[in-house]
């Protein structure tokens, strides 16, 4: 059996420390995310021996804050497939191949699952009972998913315009759904004044330490996927950022432990140009974001994220590994999303489509070069936000 | 570079052998599927060293029937997962864990994608620009995406009672959709009758050959998950059969091969009781289906096969592995889907739903005991099927 790693939780901002045998959610004082960090003197051997039959992001337990693995719930996450995107390598005149690594294959259809798979297992481990997050519908639909396999309640608040596929499948699951106008600020502010009542545990997006862990778990796939060679570029849709963040807190720990002699990778954050706070920041060369006051409705509804709670963590990855953030039209997605359906038949979400638009874009403007690796993240499946696009 | 063993294709029935260099449908004379026969003398030894980061079926090229490499399309399909159902496993006092193959997981969301990706593959080294197929969904989402991917036109014909989802799919992937009424049989009809005119290759289930060499591959990747000990039942949803057919056809070229003494496994064939050829025929110890007149409708649309081409070869893999078929009713499936739903935190596709209502009723039954290992085959993911059901 092997053992978590996970020794300690401290605010990103001014590391204090907070006791991991209670539920923590963010440091009181700075407002800002916990991370957790783990014992990485003498680590193993880089993991090279991966099988799918093993079966689950839980390979890399070691590196998760799961203390008694009868604590950890698995619907399959992670171990996502990295796919060429050949044809669209080809009209772009790319000078290696064209990398996708395809998160719609998770239970639920996204790479939510591993955030909720680290943090309701977490949260089982502290005795938690009933759990709740606002959510533009993929965190939902994991939350529930998760909730269910560990006999949790979920409470769930989406915004309206959330397609009626993500409400169905949360209340498939037992979930209590709640619908809010607004966007998914409205949504949060909604939960939290049902939960003065409610009391459940809230798991919103870097309000809880743990959902970066597991998401945490697609760095070090990367990585091994990419025999510890890292690409130039990861392309990442960013709403709440935990997926940016986590991957990078990967790569840092990969490098503490040898795994990775440097990390060559910039990161590279999309978002839609009617909701682009960390776009805007990252322009100023601001380390936090303004927040948008009345972000525009969009397709990639992962993204209409007025202001991500953990901005600054986003922004110090970006900066730290060189990279950029960059907008694109809700008219620029829908075409790159039609478009790679017909050229590589595939149905990616349109978080995923807005990243090949971007790609396209940074690639016209010189921004990025043909002879870079580039990899983008397709972080849903396309088939549960048919409905808005049809 | 691994070289296809592929060496014959041959008739079910009178085993005459056809040119492997031409295209060919089915056997003229019997009306009967062609199989493909390979080569397995000197065979590798058993594969063990499975890394999903190999990333496809095509991993068992060497038992596939492409000669050329740089002919395969693939987006990633096969190395599926298989899913502990523990809770399920505990309320039905199961002595062993209860085991679930997750083939939503596949692109285009459905195990339809193993066989398109050998189909399609193979109709490109045999110079084919245009397919065609009758389709209950899944198929055509399938058909669709590989031809996109290869740069082939798709014609795909469907009962309307079809979820709009798969219409959207096709289209999205540049396919041209016709909706028919009444049942997949009658989509077929108006197929042939437009393709006197259109001339497109007809990769219809079982009258295609290598639709099922790409199913094959559950079978093999069953044996390793399994560790080359096969559990004691496999459950198979079973409409045109090739999934479970493939299966059987995996597991007889393993024994030839020796890396299976025995095959242990008995195969269950599984329908709705509005559209149950298969378990009538069974019933009667019947080595052909008499076929349905009028199917029932159900939301488990990949059943409604009133006849399937390949119907003595689903029967003969029942009788050779001393399995059996078995229908369940529409509320017994949809009531299995809510319960998986809210026990185990997945949303299964119908056809695999009708799974767990199966099993239940064969334990409860006596048919099978509770110390079986049992695997289910999740043919698809739910997601597709949504519309149907809120």
């Amino acid at each position: 059996m092997t053992k978590s790693r996970y020794k300690a939780l401290v605010c990103a901002e001014c590391e204090t420390s907070f006791d991991t045998n209670q539920l923590q959610s963010f440091c009181p004082n700075c407002k800002q995310p916990l991370v957790a960090i783990y014992d990485l003197r003498n680590p193993p051997l880089k993991f090279t021996d991966f099988s799918w039959s093993r079966d689950s992001m839980w390979y890399y337990r070691e590196f998760l804050p799961i203390l008694d693995e009868k604590n950890i719930i698995t619907l399959g996450e992670g171990l996502t497939k990295i796919i060429s995107l050949s044809k669209i390598s080809k009209r772009l005149d790319l000078k290696h191949e064209f990398f996708m690594k395809d998160e719609g294959t998770n239970p639920t259809g996204s790479f939510k699952a591993r955030g909720m798979s680290a943090a309701i297992s977490k949260a089982r481990e502290l005795g938690v009972w009933h759990c709740c997050t606002p959510t533009a519908g993929n965190a939902g639909s994991a939350l529930a998913a998760y909730c269910a396999k560990a006999d949790m309640q979920s409470s769930i608040f989406m915004p309206q315009l959330t397609p009626e596929m993500f409400r169905f499948d949360c209340e498939l699951m037992g979930a209590r759904v709640v619908k809010v106008d607004g966007s998914i600020r409205d949504a949060g502010l909604e939960m939290q004044k049902q939960n003065l009542e409610m009391k459940a545990w809230d798991v919103s997006t870097m309000k809880e330490p743990f959902r970066l862990e597991g998401k945490k778990t697609m760095g070090y796939e990367i990585a091994a996927q990419f025999n510890y060679q890292l690409p130039d570029y990861i392309f990442y849709p960013t709403g709440g950022g935990t997926g940016l963040i986590g991957i990078w807190k990967a790569f840092e720990e990969m490098q503490e432990m040898g795994w990775l002699d440097e990390i060559s990778t910039r990161m590279v954050a999309v978002q839609m140009t009617g909701c682009a706070p960390v776009v805007e920041a990252f322009e100023a060369r601001a380390d936090v974001s303004k927040g948008v006051e009345d972000p525009a409705p969009t397709a990639a509804n992962g993204l209409r994220v007025p202001k991500a709670f953990g901005d600054k963590m986003i922004l110090k990855a970006i900066y730290k590994s060189k990279g950029f953030a960059i907008s694109v039209q809700e008219n620029e997605m829908l075409a790159a999303l039609n478009r790679t359906a017909r050229e590589e038949g595939l149905f990616l979400s349109p978080e995923g489509a807005a990243l090949i638009a971007a790609v396209e874009k940074c690639l016209s403007n010189g921004v990025i070069e043909k002879e870079s690796r580039i990899l983008i993240i397709n972080t849903g499946t396309g088939y549960k936000y048919a409905e808005n696009l049809w």
